[in-house]
């Protein structure tokens, strides 16, 4: 162990009590309980309606497992700065009814969403997308397909560079991953700005493949990122404005 | 998509032909096969000894899902340098049955090592290891608690520093996630020079838990990692030496 020196502070001196619940109910908004006037683009609330009703049993099913779901979040008030309640996915992992939960309401919504057309790949964005798009694409039985900065993976890439307000990412998918013609699904636990998400459906574009839709845990409405993503059929679970 | 331009290069120029099978099976080795003499140190191998013997159907499908785990690894050459094999595990990923197969071999490989004794956390390093980590926890039924680089987490962390040869990483695990007294099994895609996984280790001592033992998909032997973990259970499905 030598080499390593230990510090037991608050991450970027935020500190906040863990034994005092901080949940702000009021903050999120169950994403299928919107009404169509909430939403800011009516093209894109188009995009996101559902296509196919669940039958009653699987619509109490969806609406348990994801209360069980939102339940699990926790909120980290003034956190990276002052003024935004930061939604915290990770205790749904520390939590095997949450996660099985949180599975079981994303096949639900890919089913009302897109019928029997289970998507052909699942692709993911580093780092956090990694921590339940492997799992929903073996439930799905299908492939997960990562996409990662520049880099972090061997052999031929694909590359995309995605300017960003000062300076500029890279986001790449390896050569071979996808096949031309497939349909994807783009996954990741939140969508902010939609940068990262757009940079993977041009991923998706460049393998001659299909983005078949967005599918997020979490929208951060304030940021208005789906209004990069086109009209593409877009899920989320939960909408949550980060300023309020 | 405006703000997005592309390339469809190779990564890092390192030119690959992904239509030509790079596999070269005399460079790994399985690590369930390996002679005792074949180790580095008594002591760790001692350790990384079974202690419960699986049933002869056990170790059948063991070998099965192993075999299909293996051939699913894909190597590529002279990454990130010349001169290194490096393996691929992403292929897996892409492969239901294949990723179901390491599912199954991590499990048996556990029970194997452990017995009933099922340990209380997961502890998975970013980024790779979230890519199984937290499938393999629901698969156990235990929580999933991610270690990251210091600053990605909300809230209060624990944080270790550890010296690379220049400079330094920080790494983190969020001060609640593990709780005093729980048994802690560490695992990653790839244990390399191991600074990652010991800093894991220091992390769950720091939360008062106890490190029960440390998993990989694969062992990079040339670099000798596994030293930095003491005489912990060491459980690892394939060895691999990178410059053979």
């Amino acid at each position: 162990m030598s080499g390593l020196s230990t510090t037991d502070t608050p991450a970027d001196s935020v500190a906040t009590n863990p034994s005092q619940p901080s949940i702000i109910s009021s903050s999120i908004t169950d994403a299928s309980r919107r009404e169509p006037a909430s939403s800011a683009a009516g093209t894109t609330e188009l995009a996101g309606q559902s296509v196919n009703a669940l039958t009653g049993h699987e619509q109490e099913k969806l609406e348990t497992a994801k209360k069980l779901v939102i339940d699990a979040l926790r909120f980290v008030p003034d956190f990276p700065i002052p003024g935004i309640n930061f939604i915290d996915i990770l205790p749904i992992f520390q939590n095997p009814v949450a996660f099985e939960s949180l599975l079981e309401v994303l096949v639900l919504l890919i089913r009302e969403r897109f019928g029997d057309q289970i998507p052909d790949v699942i692709v993911g964005l580093e780092a956090r997308g990694f921590l339940f798009g492997p799992t929903l694409a073996l439930r799905l039985s299908r492939p997960f397909v990562p996409v990662r900065k520049k880099g972090k993976m061997p052999g031929a890439c694909r590359t995309v560079e995605y300017k960003k307000e000062y300076g500029k990412d890279e986001f790449q998918v390896q050569l071979d991953a996808i096949k031309p013609g497939q349909t994807c699904l783009i996954v990741d636990d939140i969508i902010a700005t939609g940068g990262t998400a757009a940079a993977a459906g041009q991923l998706v574009e460049l393998s001659d493949a299909k983005v078949m839709g967005y599918l997020f845990m979490i929208e951060i409405t304030n940021l208005k990122g789906k209004a990069l993503l086109g009209d593409k059929p877009f899920i989320t679970l939960v909408e949550h404005d980060e300023e309020e």
